[in-house]
């Protein structure tokens, strides 16, 4: 949990097989180095096609000139997410123009557009610019009068203390709220649209998100406002249709949920304990929207439906290859433990 | 903020009468400790209720014998909230040993109840059981296992912090989730019902309770999960209908948000930042669950749909009460403030 978003910790990982190259350049060690590093983050499938890019990268590559040949690949998946995550932004832009021009025909529109947000999935989660955020950073600075409700986002508070510090230090308008008000705001017409990242989306357009996604999408569609979900394509996991079926939910440390962390009046940083002693926790770290909630996905490719077609239209190669990919043989459910009753 | 929870606060009320009438007994001070505590808390319409029902009784009551009226009346009011939770805790046990009995049914269902609840409506919040507990202290205490989900419920925390204690001391069965959570545990079948209080309930069913229980009805809804609101009669505001547009939603101090008070590891109750100073903050109290989203009201005369129809069956004074009601003038939105752009 050092590293956090699925962008970076793609990325970040890319690295990884760098430094392990230093110690030994091997077949054998680039192999465990992979493994090592596909097991720290379950739910992020770009971890996955990081390490899939290094790996084709590296494989023909002779043990001497292989660590070079590592770091001039990961510099270069450095510089495709920022690519890749500025092309999302413009992407995103003529949806944020569209929903600015359209707010005054809702009951409370107001002088701005108003976005809600949850978790972080910003420049800080990312090489540069974010996904979620990229189009909010770009819309601020063509001159669109944006402001962001930033949903606290617990139980780590991605977003009270990330994506908070990320938009004032870029001069963005937001305000904070607890992860309870989104509906609200959304039943009173405070919020124009919806837009967050996704962790890992399923070829059919669900999304695996930082938990609490879902219930935001709801609202907004109860409200009927958009709901965007902003994703690099190495995001989708192309073996998995169903994610509320399918994919495995991390269950985090009840210590995220028991304790906190803040700076006392005098300034020092304290972790205080916030229930009863003793008392059970769960600590469910995502949760999946379905494709049915989203309203659009927003890629480096372009816009699109949250759904298999919506999907293959920007990624034509996946066209035709469910026959022949060996991963869709594994479109059962895989995870039956994380769906164990009580 | 030192009493909370709408039954718990119309009782507290009557006996601010008292302690009222202990200095000037007069139709004068009895007018103004009336206004004076009518405009401490918005929401809770029980308040209004418990303050009428003094009214009416110490009204005819000579100076003289007020005082001694007034506790009495004080005191009937106690008795009678506490034989009101218990009433509603006897009529929500059917719909708890029903869902016992279909839990196998679902995908996930376990060896126990799985209730999700939010906020606090135990006994803290009332005289005696709580509304929403009411029926798992029942549930409990007859051998039912019953396992609670408990909501966080950011900002105040007021399931981390009353909830919990209060189900630990009565021996039930509970887990503490960050309010994301319960979505999550509803799509993975993980949850059997849903119940809340109410602070407030429309005439037509609509119910307005703590920031977030909209979120949680929305996700129940979505899991075809039963939504039920406990609810002591008192809690209907038969002056209105739709309470989306029309319960103004009391906006809080941001401090709850950027805030937050815990135990330290030396045993200090400690109170942190846990914001970025100076940033924004917007603290909505309260949320409207629309009465489609709710499956069924239970109260101390029965269960009953969420609806005008079902509110009337169980209360047949207000059938034709509708003409002559004073307050039924006012069913136009009343507090547009409350709705503006930002």
């Amino acid at each position: 949990m050092r590293v956090r978003g699925a962008p970076l910790i793609g990325v970040t990982a890319a690295y990884g097989i760098c430094l392990a190259l230093r110690r030994d350049a091997s077949d054998e060690a680039l192999a465990a180095a992979r493994e090592t590093l596909l097991a720290t983050r379950p739910t992020a499938v770009n971890l996955r096609w990081a390490l899939d890019r290094m790996r084709e990268t590296l494989a023909p590559v002779p043990e001497s000139s292989r660590l070079e040949a590592a770091y001039a690949r990961a510099a270069a998946l450095c510089d495709e997410d920022a690519a890749t995550c500025r092309a999302i932004g413009e992407h995103g832009l003529p949806l944020f123009e569209r929903a600015f021009e359209q707010r005054a025909e809702r009951p409370g529109g107001g002088e701005v557009l108003n976005v809600l947000t949850h978790c972080n999935a910003g420049w800080l989660a990312t090489v540069d610019w974010g996904t979620a955020l990229a189009p909010v950073y770009l819309a601020h600075d063509r001159g669109l009068p944006v402001h962001v409700w930033v949903d606290e986002t617990r139980p780590r508070n991605q977003g009270a203390s990330l994506t908070a510090w990320e938009l004032r230090e870029h001069g963005v308008p937001h305000t904070v709220i607890a992860d309870n008000a989104g509906g609200q705001l959304m039943q009173q017409g405070r919020v124009d649209l919806c837009i967050t990242g996704s962790d890992r989306t399923t070829a059919h357009g669900d999304v695996c998100n930082k938990i609490g996604t879902y219930l935001k999408a709801l609202a907004a569609w109860d409200s009927r406002i958009p709901f965007y979900v902003a994703l690099p394509i190495s995001t989708v996991d192309w073996t998995l249709k169903d994610g509320v079926r399918e994919i495995p939910i991390e269950e985090r440390d009840a210590r995220e949920v028991s304790r906190i962390t803040g700076r006392s009046d005098e300034g020092a940083m304290v972790e205080v304990s916030i229930l009863p002693d003793g008392t059970a926790v769960a600590n469910p770290a995502f949760d999946v929207t379905p494709a049915r909630l989203v309203t659009r996905l927003v890629t480096e490719r372009g816009v699109c439906e949250a759904s298999a077609e919506g999907l293959r239209g920007l990624v034509p190669a996946r066209r035709d290859s469910e026959s022949q990919d060996p991963h869709l043989r594994h479109t059962e459910p895989r995870h039956s433990e994380s769906r164990d009753p009580e």
